[in-house]
């Protein structure tokens, strides 16, 4: 991890061990996924833009899952097992290690909040020092029942108060909890460490660090970040809030940036959707991860693609299904009801009508007829199919691979071409037509009483 | 019907001989359908789950299409006619003789209030007894102008009061009355026949029966629900506010539930769908009526499903329509442009691409090729293909049914397949490859003066 | 063009020399489209329908694209071209010979204004008579920092105030300046002439015409339009809002006048679509430019129509593409995965699944299979398909045009027809079909070892 934002170097505490039994699944909550990437996916990528020196991540037990996830986003990730569930604080501790081993400041944050923004993670750990060592991430809650409040004393924060301890007064403060932390790396174990378990619960909870660290002699501090920013994620309907709430950031950007949406709310992207200036985007398409469509290129209503690339000016459905190793170059044109997968083709080629190019290198300016398929699996391997630059291939085409066609080649409608065809030549598979005058009137006079 | 609300019984009155000039329509309001089903059926449903014991349907004279439809949703359901348009009460009597035949309680629901839940339904009628011989349905208005307002005296209801006989205090009343109504079967007829037409328009109005009631003697009460829940439908611009609201309640109950939808505003559902715990479905689906999805599958952007199940840990589209008699096995696949009617495919079958299969059945872990087609239809009459076990079917096949693929049999691709195949036999029916070297160099030099 | 509304002829005056740096495109802000449109046609139209009797499009230098749009649109505009940036006045004064010419009134209206209404422009250009020179449109501002305020005195319009030079009173007045204005024939011009470059940045202002008429002797009015109908386009964003409203008009009003449309915000519409009654619209459809969907038709989900006509009663998708030159018969029925391209299809013909119909005509209640091809291109030149009357086209077929199938012809599934065929004969062209016993079987065995 780089940083990018923050001068003081941090350790990044991310804690997912949640179960989540109200996403009624038997996936673990922090691997659901909105934007093409799991909730704990995007508060690693947000945390090493906020510039974390490192990272730990704290798991439940057993969960590989999470790990295998934790590590495969955030390779130098250490993992830590919470065996046991006893609170937020309890939960840091399963990093007690990491924390004792040097003095570097900590920031608490969850893998549940996915919306949670760089800027505010570095601000958040910007407030530490001098003598702070405690700072909180607030929110101003639309409905504040519930939450704990933030409150205040002159620049310091002076208590965090759950809502059943709250007078009349407190319980007027909108300003809320959002859970998220910095401690300071001198103070962090020694405040962790005199958190007790003093509630009806019995749990260790990270906000009693306020209090502790105030009754240190030391302070806290908060910071405010939009309530659409921290929220949690604990059900499916939830999910699809934090879900709209990422999709109409990644909109904006794209308009913002120069791409045209016709219908943005029908656009739905992945977090790493790259689009080019003046590219057009029209109604209801869905881009999965690891698109990057270049500039001037044009993705028609009903398409579907993911990890593919659409380079300069290409021209992208309707119903185009780009799946991962598409590669479309300059000018070139995939139709309705086309698919490529693992496909590379030249500027100026053309797939324009129904049809599937899997494992496949079309060559400049060659144009694939409708109905063609590149038979590309055998039912035990896939192999691989050449149509040379500017070959022709007609229509109803099936393409056995491995097969090349030479360059200039030209496949007559309706063969099934088994063996390489050599460049400017003409292959041709397919019967004789013949004729049988009156078959059809007497083949409908003979079913004439049988129901349609 | 059967109860499984209330306590006391209570006939449903289904008023739904409205003519709804305003939807512009050939077709009677009615009949006009949300999330797949009829408004007249969405009413009939509510009024089953509140626990009906029987049900008559008013309807318009000579409406044929309207009686069906009552009859198929609600075959016990007795259809009244009514003759002459005089009024909401004139109306209810035409089920005069229903009435007049026992004294159990009646319920009054329209046709065109599709919206209204059971739970409603029970609760209203729950109001009667003891001296309780009218109960009406009210709501809180956004906007109360030209509603009828619902005065209030202690817990009775003391008046409907319209609009234009209303006083300024009774003006700013904004409790409404939704129209729904229910009557103690001890009191129901008494109080109906003695509504007079004492109104501008000399129409039979049913909201005098509040005055009626009390002026016997007997009380009327009030029980409250949502605006959203008891609006009318009076054009089409109404019946998509209608039904935004029902997909909105269908895709709650489908994420509580334990599905995730990726972009829900995107999903449209039929009331009857059913999705397993752990469904995904991503943006741009339409599930028709008759659907059920079983855990762990999932189903990709841009598919239609109708009439299909899809059992555990299928993977459906992009692009996948399935039409009715559809049957997707576990862990079976079924890819993109593809259409499966009245076809059931078995666990592990594949059908990835570009594929018509119609009347068909396709055994456990069989291979479809792309560009596959059972042809069922030969202008006259549907016939059946039957793809064995382990079989595969090359690219650009033609099954012409009646035809029977044994298990494990092999189909090279670009066949047409008219007789029967054995077992883990090839089958084979195409042209030989040729090839005239030259030609394509020499067509594209003669064609090079035509305009492309 | 031709008056409508207004009774007095009025020349329209159209802003479109603006750059429009936030578009971040290489296109000009006015030609970016929505509804199908570019912004400045539907400025042109809205114009034309408020009946002005001549147009003036003033555009950026060397700007042969906005001035092609503009006679394509208008043909009768006249281009000016505003060489420098030197504020609105200057622009107006672009079309300085036209307004010297002659003492018809003026209406000035900007290209990046694309919401304007008709009865908007004729009754801005209503209030000019009598002693009134000048007309203003005003909205009311949800925010109006940063809008001039239109100070009213009595009826007539004192003063355009902007935010700097307003004071408190002023700054509270939420009535805006929209930007568009008509001026009197008899003054247009005198009062323009004397529009100063008397501010910061040296330009000369439009609003500054009220102040002067005023200073004349003359009066100002003001009339009001919804803010959502006098935003201007800056950046892609506001396009998208734009287009959101736009469409929000669109689908209102197809509902009102009696098409069902299942899910409203998902149907995209060109300003042009135009549906018949009882026309039903699933959800997910896309409407290009050109299209007429006649009374009682059906179009299924994810189907994209563009330049087509769909006859009363047809039924069209889910997933049909119709492209330019598409014309769907009577009760006719284009299905899933089906593009018709230039194709005349009769009524009740079929083309259900999977097919290309490219360059054809489909006579009366043909029926096409699944998977036919229309070969309308051989690498060259376009050429055209005749199917007859009551014609079957066998599944997977290929017809290789020009080619004619005579009225009630039969092609043999998988066939490829490169002769024209008889009426009512039958049509083969392909394999044998011949079968090797226990092929599969050995060749499993064979492959066993290769990965799947």
């Amino acid at each position: 991890m780089t940083a990018s934002h923050a001068v003081a170097p941090f350790r990044a505490i991310v804690l997912a061990a949640g179960e989540g039994t109200r996403m009624q699944s038997a996936m673990p909550k922090v691997l659901h996924r909105i934007a093409g990437r799991s909730m704990v996916a995007h508060v690693l990528h947000a945390l090493e833009a906020a510039g974390a020196r490192d990272v730990v991540v704290v798991v439940g037990p057993g969960r590989a899952d999470v790990a295998d996830e934790a590590r495969r986003v955030a390779p130098g990730a250490v993992l830590r097992e919470q065996r046991e569930r006893l609170g937020t604080a309890h939960a840091v501790l399963a990093a007690r290690d990491d924390i004792a081993a040097d003095n570097v400041d900590i920031v608490v944050a969850f893998g549940d909040t996915p919306l949670i923004q760089p800027e505010t993670l570095a601000r958040l750990h910007g407030l530490l020092g001098g003598n702070v060592a405690v700072a909180v991430l607030g929110f101003e809650a639309a409905n504040p029942f519930g939450y704990g409040r933030l409150v205040r004393h002159g620049e310091d924060l002076a208590a965090i108060r759950e809502e059943k301890d709250a007078d009349e007064a407190e319980r007027a403060i909108t300003l809320c909890n959002a859970g998220l932390m910095a401690l300071s790396g001198a103070h962090a174990l020694s405040i962790l460490e005199r958190i007790e378990p003093n509630n009806a619960k019995g749990e260790f909870y990270l906000t009693d660090a306020v209090d502790i660290a105030r009754g240190l002699g030391l302070r806290a501090a908060v910071t405010v970040a939009p309530e659409s920013e921290v929220m949690g994620v604990n059900d499916r309907a939830q999910l699809a809030v934090a879900e709209a709430e990422i999709q109409r950031r990644l909109r904006r950007a794209a308009m913002l940036g120069g791409a045209t949406l016709q219908d943005p709310d029908s656009v739905y992207f992945s977090a790493d959707t790259r689009l080019g200036r003046d590219v057009t985007v029209e109604p209801h398409v869905v881009f999965g991860p690891g698109v990057t469509v270049e500039a001037g290129a044009t993705i028609h209503a009903f398409s579907h693609l993911e990890g593919a690339i659409v380079r300069e000016g290409a021209d992208i459905g309707p119903y185009a299904r780009l799946r991962p190793g598409a590669d479309v170059g300059a000018k070139a044109r995939v139709g309705n009801f086309v698919e490529l997968k693992n496909t590379v083709m030249g500027a100026g080629a053309k797939a324009n009508h129904l049809a599937y190019l899997g494992d496949g290198v079309v060559g400049e300016g060659a144009n694939i007829g409708a109905g063609t398929i590149f038979c590309n699996y055998d039912g035990f391997g896939k192999a691989k199919t050449v149509v040379g630059k500017g070959a022709f291939v007609g229509s109803n085409s099936s393409l056995v691979a491995p097969v090349t066609l030479g360059d200039g080649a030209y496949i007559g409608t309706g063969s099934v071409i088994t063996a390489d065809v050599a460049p400017d030549a003409l292959a041709l598979a397919r019967g004789r037509q013949m004729e049988k005058p009156g078959w059809a009137a007497e083949f409908r006079a003979r079913n004439a009483s049988r129901k349609k």
